[in-house]
């Protein structure tokens, strides 16, 4: 294909990217977005955030969208992104990384749908009220209000995504889901072993149910972390293809771009301790990691899409996995229960 | 009219009462409502709750949808009430009689809105953020946040409800929304000259402005209090008409049936006080008032319409004070501003 081929396939194709926790308080995130054609992004509004503190993150999301209505809209449909195509502007799906926000309370999950969150992970590396998270010693599974609350998610059409738990917890959760779970933003294991990553046997229970992968761009889920090349990352791409389907996979870039540290240690010490903690960071410093050179902000989508293309994806597949199929994915996924 | 004609009005009437603070953990409180033939109520479902308080009660009521589905469901819009009626149950319409569940955030104002919160009273009884109440000595009107709060309800579709406030605050929102306002539960204070009573003055510039009265039965309300006749009422409903119009009338029963007598002490001294407070009840009764004899609960409501008929009302204008006046407005007042 020639670039300019490639434009146009990135530009008529609905870009989708399934996880990033943005600071959106600086316009530049918004430029960033249009830059990079994103036609959606899932982002985290709350990681260990109660009740009353992750509504106000979203009342917070709600200045935005009328402050910056010329280039956001929420979203809380697949046709609402698909609108928001239509009109150049980025639509946002609101998620919650951790079940925090509805503390011990699975009458939270529905007032958080009608606020429009579409997305929600059962734990994040931790043990949460549901299920366990990815870096405990033990992994008991789901726990008894998490089977109640996987109901409920299905019921509602709130979308169930381990992409921070641990194996057995993700596989029951695969298994006791009546409808599709994702993994929206981590790798597989067998490219990059991270905690973070996913084994094989779980990323074909995922497919095989009909769920979908996000492949992940944080560094640390990166083989060589930020010095992780752009080949290898496509061909870990179409390795996974291969594995779970062309159709079940996509990109939940990880990005967090525009915060200081503090917000790292948010995201990883929350309120659960005093001490310092690094999750999986082995080097133990207090900084952002590096990201890779070609892929440093949304800006850089674009690029993704014309490297998958070299590779040797066809073209339809490449539109697939840049936003396609978890468009197709939402269809079905963010409909209550029952709805046709 | 007949017995049967009566009977057969009140069936195709669109019955609604625009306020009732109902316990309904107690299914007989729906079993009324269908008695009545009541097929939307306003309810109270927030006096002095905080956010989180306030988010609780929603949640209850949604225990409450899924546990009685063959008898009620949520309306957000008045096309949800005639939907309803289809389906003989009773639409259930959200309202706060105090501003407390927004605390100082206007921006919790969508929330509640995007949670079916349609009716927000700016003061109950006392000085709020937004407003004075009816009990106060002094009114010093509409304040900063207030003025906000109204444009915001406007934008929205969140009805602007002054029933507890005092007579200048009252007047001042009435001007300031861009929109019709309601007086949900109140009667003119010509005939029974309680605090809770409205001015010929508010009457006027309510109606004037395309707002709407809903006549109350609470007893501290009626002339006469629980001694008041149905035909007392119905000639102040009747002289009421004649002043402001007979399509800007309805009913807003006031009814709170199932409740202890902490419950009235809750809504009367809320958090504000450790003393004991009676509100206007001279009589200083640690008990509810005794109803009339004529209307004890909702399964009471066809006997209005026939005493509204027998009073000599054309059977339209009945049609309209029993609930298609309120269907209608409300057909407007909850549509987001610019919605066609």
């Amino acid at each position: 294909m020639t670039d300019r081929d490639t434009v146009a396939l990135h530009a008529e194709t609905h870009i989708i990217d399934a996880l990033q926790y943005p600071n959106c308080e600086d316009r530049v995130r918004l430029e960033e977005w249009r830059a990079g054609g994103l036609d959606c992004v899932h982002v985290t509004i709350a990681y260990h955030e109660r009740l009353g503190e992750a509504i106000g993150n979203i009342t917070a999301w709600h200045r935005l969208f009328r402050r910056h209505s010329d280039l956001i809209c929420h979203a809380r449909t697949a046709a609402d992104i698909r609108a928001a195509k239509r009109a150049s502007k980025t639509a946002v799906v609101f998620g919650f990384q951790n079940p925090s926000p509805i503390e011990d309370d699975i009458g939270l999950v529905q007032v958080f749908h009608e606020l429009g969150v579409r997305v929600m992970q059962l734990t994040y590396n931790n043990q949460s009220l549901l299920g366990c998270g990815c870096y405990e010693a033990e992994d008991s599974g789901i726990t008894r209000m998490g089977k109640r609350v996987i109901a409920e998610m299905n019921r509602l059409g709130m979308l169930i995504d381990m992409s921070h738990s641990a194996e057995r917890t993700t596989l029951e959760a695969i298994d006791l889901s009546e409808r599709p779970i994702a993994i929206t933003h981590a790798n597989p294991a067998y490219w990059h072993p991270a905690l973070r990553n996913k084994s094989d046997h779980v990323l074909e229970a995922l497919a095989g149910r009909g769920g979908m992968l996000g492949f992940s761009l944080y560094p640390l889920h990166l083989k060589d972390h930020g010095a992780c090349t752009l080949d290898s990352f496509c061909d870990m791409v179409a390795r996974t293809a291969d594995r779970m389907g062309v159709d079940r996979i996509g990109i939940g870039s990880d990005l967090c771009k525009g915060w200081g540290y503090e917000v790292l240690e948010w995201m990883r010490r929350g309120r659960w301790t005093f001490a310092p903690d690094f999750g999986e960071d082995e080097s133990a410093t207090p900084a952002w990691p590096d990201p890779p050179d070609w892929f440093r902000s949304a800006a850089d989508m674009p690029d993704l899409t014309a490297a998958l293309l070299s590779r040797g994806f066809a073209p339809d597949d490449v539109k697939g996995i840049m936003g396609e199929n978890w468009l197709r994915f939402w269809d079905d996924a963010f409909r209550p229960m029952g709805d046709a």
